[in-house]
């Protein structure tokens, strides 16, 4: 039995809210349940310098999280003068899987940065600012489109991501923090709409995993990212 | 004529909710017009270093911005590894304002930390922070006392904040962005309910200011604060 | 009774001795009683990157205290590798403050940098820096159009600060260390010779303070300031 | 066909050299062909403050590229003054791979570093430091032992970790530098000798992959660990 | 013939004044010629961690230039976040000279630490600062024998230093920047009263020396250190 | 007795390996002993900023110790976030004495970059550092002129170094950490292959040393670096 009454291959109530704020390309709330992350999309006409014409665009990503988004209060880090590893490693796999989004030469010589901020954190905030920030990057093109500065979308379809685990035995779909912290085993998956894999990362926290429940999880983590993604694009209105 | 339409001596529509997240002892979204900063208030049952022994407690403040709160997208303070001269200055007065709202000695050997971060940015972070802070601290202070772990609360009465500038040579009150980034004269004024001052800041952006104006500012600062402290008492169903 | 038999409307003894080293455009040794500071102006023929092309100059500062120059010694900011929230604070302040001494349009693109460096601190560090770099400020602009690089002076007039304060219950100008660290009130104010106000800054340290206070500190604040002009005025040889 | 010459399951040649160094409790020299990486295990008889008193031990890891190991000179970590996200990436993924070798209770209340130097890269270097900071860390808990510092073993058995891809269509084992950097897929696999899976990460770097892909390259890893398992035992006299 | 016309073995004119400021226990201003450094002694009444329990005092010392000392502006190291090599290198030696002038077990658990902050440079500073940072620790060592906590004085002697180099192919004594800037050979000693040595620091800047020129140099360096030992002594009233 | 069994003016064995890994232009591990470096060179067809268009080429160095190079672990410097003091001194002393083994201007506009990294160390490290990375830059030189960037060669002579010192009141060659860690007097010569003085660093570690001792430590470093650039000569094949 699932701490929230969940079927294991049950996600959480998932709702995406658009232009939540007034000022970025791209504004989402993307809520998994109780986590909430605000992602903007922001455009910039220039590349990185390593792109210094090359002829394509960028897509990266910043990831934070407000220091009471956690039930007890995390140290700043810009007070503390440096991001953490797990930062790191969050910002980095947002941003690689969001480039898989968009056929970057269509883009053109810009940049669009993702960042994604935790309000309210409770178990699975790397894959809801995946599937929040596709959102808001998609609008982040579309209001760049309509500004005359792209002729057509660079957007190859949607990128999702779920959490997978093992959780007292049973693999179990979107884990929130009663059952991540207590997990054997945690998966993040990232695909496309059409099932085509972005990235698996997958842990085992106490125990090893087997061949079996790794299929077993990539089976619901499958299904799991179909649903999201049409909840992606209701909430694009399509 | 000001931008906004509004009149002088007129505030901008200013909302304050509680209960904004779930995990912290205070958490109250403020807006004031189009600003709005997410101010959480965390219980902390120990005191800074400096305080060891003393037996006092401590109220201290962290504020920072969502990097697409502004118009344009600001650097992450904790990408660049250190904090901007102007987020520590307005952090060191939330700070110095709040702790005018507690007796220490009463508070006891703990701390509460506010932290204020703006959403979304649109002219008066700092005095939006300041006033949403302090009904944070109130729920932290009441949530403390409900734990059984203070008998009688160290509140000294709401205290509140707005600004005051000259725009297009008349003295305003609380100034939007459009107004803030073209006022001859920008000042910061703190208060508590009993119309004692905490904290007077000033400065001449172009022009000097003169002895009069600057009592024409603190006029429209006295009444404006008063108005907000009313506010925050409804807020906290008084 | 003030500690140093002082009356409450009584500068400290004031002096400010020119080319005290020999190698900066503008160096001032300014003391405040035993508060002395080292100020020097250092002019670059360019401008901050901000300020490209923008047919305009800049006036920054930067500020530090020695180790030993307080009672007991403070660890080294170079050290530590930061400047603290109060460096920071306190050389935004002596920056603007003394912009608004010079027309930065006449001053061309070229950027003058003031470093107040605390050789002996005993209170009021901020106000003699202000005071004793308007002078090195003028000595500066004065040697670039003595090497034909400025055809007439962008020097608006002179820009001095002094601190008063509630000090038992009295207001008082030009506070020591001794009277510092026990006021219940502290304001710096940075005016022009023309009585024209560029900052004010009030804290309440303790006790909140009252409208009439504030007036009777802002009284004490104007004399002061126009008596330090004119011995600002005396060491330029005017 | 590959670069190499391989066929697509066919690992390089990997040498394991013990006591590469003299100072530390293990050290080992790993080759996966070109790729050498120096993994030194060393013992420190205390924990981490995280775990003072929790009646368990810990293993960390380190990992670092000397700054011409790579084909161009990278810049070196300790001059910039940080470590990249790409470094705590792996040294994260590295410890918590060690972690699962060791019973930490039983390994009582030591910490053992594992710090992993890559001398020369070409392709590979976080499985090669997995699989060369298994044998170190062997060698460093019998030196414990031998020291009479630990009754029994706390070792789990061996892991280790090889990386599998797509290059050009088809899935391969143990990518090498020309063949890592045009792969369309990546994945880095940690297990056990007992076939049980520790990490999974698999990244599509250009187009996305398909569930038959991710299970191929899952058999190949399958088979290449439990090759090098036996590598690592042959080393340690088995 | 040298740039200020003196003898190949001639000093600047070295003046020490004790008590430049009030709070240190020692203070001095050292000049050499126009090369001014301020050098304070902080006593402590601790050790620095490695050193708990052993017996012993320490002694350290910090190195700073104030950014206008120099002919152009250098950038300051607490804005810039770090120190330079360059003054880290002149730290280390400045402690390790001094710490050859005390017996540190007499001196008992506590801590000298010795600032120099360069007020005017002119070639030379960090044989200035060794020179005055001697005089301040001796005063430092006689306050705290005044205070009642040092029974008799661990003073060994007094240390001093001094430069020497080839300039225009001469061997001369105690270069200025003029000379120091285009010598071949730059060479800091540092003796004791006694003619011991404790450092000797020679670097060729362009072509080599020969051991000739080697021993002309530490011949120069021995008469000129003897004669700046007597300064000291004058200094210090003896 | 030196406690190697060594005579006192005896070197430990030195071995110089030419090609020890692949990337660099010249690749060297030095052995003197059991202090072990690999001395990259690793040229760059640029120069920095403060050389741009001098008409002249740069040689820089760096150094770092692998964490567990020594007996107990060294926490490691991009961990930490900088360089040690020591660290700073030992790269400044080995760029410096690498420059004088070149004609810079006949070097060209390029920058060649020793990398220095102790593998693990027994005493001497720095003067291995120099006496390998000199063999690397030979070889870096020469492939340079081999790939028809250089004409001819801007070799000025090999530069080796040494460490001496009084060890037990004798002067000693070549210290090991056994006598390292005791000596008296601890001396750093790096010499060219003429008998020229590059740089001379001698530091009294407890008591002060007489000129004779100087003398006689000079004495041993002069043959001693006669020996090594033999050795260095004979492994460039000469």
């Amino acid at each position: 039995m699932r701490p929230s009454g969940r079927q294991p291959d049950q996600l959480r109530e998932i709702s995406i809210t658009r232009n939540f704020t007034k000022h970025a390309e791209g504004s989402v709330l993307v809520c998994f349940g109780d986590t909430q992350v605000l992602c903007t999309a922001s455009v910039d006409e220039s590349v990185p310098r390593f792109l210094k014409g090359a002829g394509q665009g960028w897509i990266t990503a910043e990831y934070g999280m407000l220091p009471r988004s956690t039930t007890d209060r995390m140290g700043r880090e810009a007070a503390r003068g440096k991001q953490s590893g797990r930062t790191q490693e969050i910002q980095r796999l947002i941003g690689r899987s969001l480039r898989a989004a968009v056929d970057l030469k269509a883009l053109g010589e810009r940049t669009i940065t993702l960042d994604c901020d935790v309000i309210q954190a409770d178990g699975g905030t790397r894959t809801a600012s995946i599937t929040g920030a596709c959102v808001a990057l998609v609008d982040a093109i579309e209001h760049t489109r309509a500004a005359g500065l792209l002729e057509q979308s660079p957007l190859l379809g949607m990128v999702a991501s779920v959490s997978v685990g093992i959780y007292q035995g049973t693999p179990v779909l979107d884990l929130d923090y009663a059952e991540d912290s207590n997990a054997e085993t945690d998966m993040n998956v990232v695909m496309n709409e059409n099932q085509g894999f972005i990235e698996v990362q997958g842990t085992a926290e106490g125990d090893t995993y087997s061949r079996e429940e790794l299929n077993a999880m990539l089976d619901l983590a499958d299904q799991g990212i179909q649903q999201i993604c049409q909840i992606q694009k209701q909430a694009l209105g399509g």
